[in-house]
């Protein structure tokens, strides 16, 4: 699958021992790529580098580096010195212009790069391009993550089969100093970069940026989709299927985020629909993904859906009318336009809160405007890992 | 003080066995008083009632009457029609207009009120009215608050004393679903309806409105301040000298729901300066107090600023850029306008987060715009209390 991509991984034998932290991924010229990034004004310096690039580069070897342990964050003008050092020293050894290479950098926040150090490392990176494997990469890119994030999918246009892979960080916490997400999306699909960016955009809007844990973006977190430009295909025609695919791998990248979460124990999904928009939807449904008092009683089993309204009561949407609310736990009807549903019973409650996914669904309104967010519960693990990391 | 006050109190003898669950306070006909009430878009039956009456009210004596165990939340249309059928008890009870009697509702949400307990209950209230303290008051209004909260203060103003009386209930939140706050603040000192909204506004702001546990309002919140007008005095010469006295009885109750939090083992300060309002540094402060990975760091005396800048820059502040920031942990400067500080050490910063009370201060510019918000740290028992409550 995407044989034209090419993986080179190495250790540089810091933080994680001999595992692989550092890596380098070579597309062809033909390639193409989108980047999103976070909305946190606190931003890494190699995100900065990216924002400067992402729409310099030209038709030559594109080249996207990592390396995990150190963010690169909040180290100011040193720190952004630090990361186009390396990138100069990448574009040597593959000859390819700088302008063609993206940094990222997940893990502790504060601390300058050991550039010497990782100069040697992306230097073996090089060396190796060509010989590490898809899985390599995903476990390269891990700082507290439990496990590596990796979804391959292919589907069929007519007769033609296209590739997708998808490899992903997620929501570990324990040594980065939060919630770092990186993705990187790749397919042979050829698409304009007018397509590529849309879809990116539009599929992250609902997944990536449709969980939450902490409820804030990392400084460092960002997204690439990419495309070799191999397989040309009718978008028009296929444009549904097209969205769709991609979709369900950017889909199962973030549900494995979620569920590898620090002592998460459910998954919550969060429906809010009715409202004008599906932004004040979503909204509302974020409300109630980052209360900590709902996110403990999901942890303790308890139906205690008082919490649930007044977190959604709390969201800046000011077509929100307590009077139209509908609340269903499961299936269970709870509240129906304001009012307690007389069928609704804690026992119902207390059954669908005791379940491994926990379903919430709120309606506002009659407009079909859907959002879903996913979100964990918290635990006490939570806390004894976010509390304890340092120690 | 404030003899002209009169307290009644009484047991329903449901949730809390044979305490004070229910109170009335009676004030006379020059009495005047200003309410301000939850933001949340869910509001519970009585703020509804309390909206609608705050300016209707007449002279004559005017009542406030209180229940804990029971928000009176959530329960629609029938829910405001059982506040207002104790309303109408009362009134008879007492021969006072409907429309100066307030109603206050604190407890668990979606359940209905057991209309005719509580309405023996305020019967006994009124029988007992003048025979109670201002401490009955006090505990009689508490639902899970460990500690009853009540401040004293005396000033003067040219030859005359004059007397502040404030009691509150805070942050508990075991048994009702949320931190409902309720806060009433009586004074003898007469000043115009005008002037006493004034100062009730401007004061929340920078006290029940500038403290967070859970980082949203309850349907309940509520706070009423008001005078007896016993003692005329100069507001213009003394204006300053009685604000700031106000000030600090409004404070010291804030400080004490936060310290009553539940789990609480830190009091987190965290000044913000610099950009163009008060409101702007408002934002990024109560960002950073809402954050739980922040909160989790002071609970685990970790000094972990890279989280407390990544939550500000969450903030939906456009001003905000991270090359202006400089942040201090106590006294000591961590990052000076975007870099890192030479003279930090981790050292340092432990230092401070084992002090019971951290300080946390941001700067983002030159205006001399201050906000100050404190919060509690979220711990384990934090977790336990609110995930157990109803097991």
């Amino acid at each position: 699958m995407l044989k034209d991509i090419k993986i080179g991984c190495a250790s540089s034998k810091t933080k994680y021992g001999t595992r692989f932290d550092t890596s380098i991924v070579k597309l062809e010229k033909e390639a193409i790529w989108s980047g999103l990034f976070t909305s946190n004004k606190f931003k890494s310096a190699p995100v900065e580098i990216c924002l400067e690039k992402m729409n310099k580069n030209i038709a030559e070897p594109k080249i996207l580096m990592v390396n995990a342990g150190n963010a690169n964050a909040a180290t100011g003008k040193k720190g952004k010195k630090d990361s186009e050092k390396l990138i100069e020293d990448v574009s040597f050894l593959l000859n390819v212009s700088k302008d063609n290479i993206l940094p990222f950098s997940t893990g502790v926040v504060g601390e300058l790069l050991d550039t010497k150090k990782l100069s040697q490392t992306f230097k073996k990176c090089t060396d190796q391009l060509g010989k590490n494997s898809w899985e390599d990469f995903a476990n390269a890119i891990m700082t507290t993550d439990t496990r590596h994030k990796i979804v391959k999918k292919v589907f069929k246009l007519g007769n033609q089969k296209i590739n997708v892979i998808g490899v992903a960080k997620g929501v570990g916490m324990i040594e980065p100093n939060m919630a770092t997400t990186l993705s990187f999306i790749f397919t042979d699909l050829k698409l304009s970069k007018i397509q590529l960016k849309k879809l990116h955009r539009d599929i992250c809007d609902q997944t990536f940026n449709a969980i939450s844990i902490d409820g804030d973006q990392s400084p460092s977190d960002s997204s690439i989709f990419a495309t070799t430009s191999e397989i040309k295909s009718d978008f028009k025609k296929y444009h549904k299927k097209i969205k769709n695919s991609f979709f369900e791998v950017f889909k199962e990248l973030a549900e494995k985020m979620v569920l590898d979460g620090e002592g998460a124990t459910k998954l919550i999904k969060i429906k809010v629909s009715g409202l004008s928009s599906y932004a004040a939807s979503k909204k509302v449904a974020l409300k109630v993904a980052n209360s900590p008092l709902v996110k403990t009683a999901a942890y303790g089993e308890d139906p205690n859906w008082g919490r649930i309204i007044t977190a959604a009561g709390n969201a800046d949407v000011k077509e929100f009318d307590m009077k139209n609310l509908s609340l269903k736990i499961g299936v269970h009807p709870v509240l129906v336009r304001g009012n307690l549903s007389p069928k609704y019973s804690e026992a119902q409650g207390k059954k669908e809160f005791r379940k491994k996914t926990i379903n919430i669904e709120i309606n506002l309104g009659k407009s079909k405007h859907t959002a879903l967010i996913m979100t964990s519960d918290l635990s006490p693990e939570y806390i004894s890992i976010n509390s304890d990391y340092r120690s």
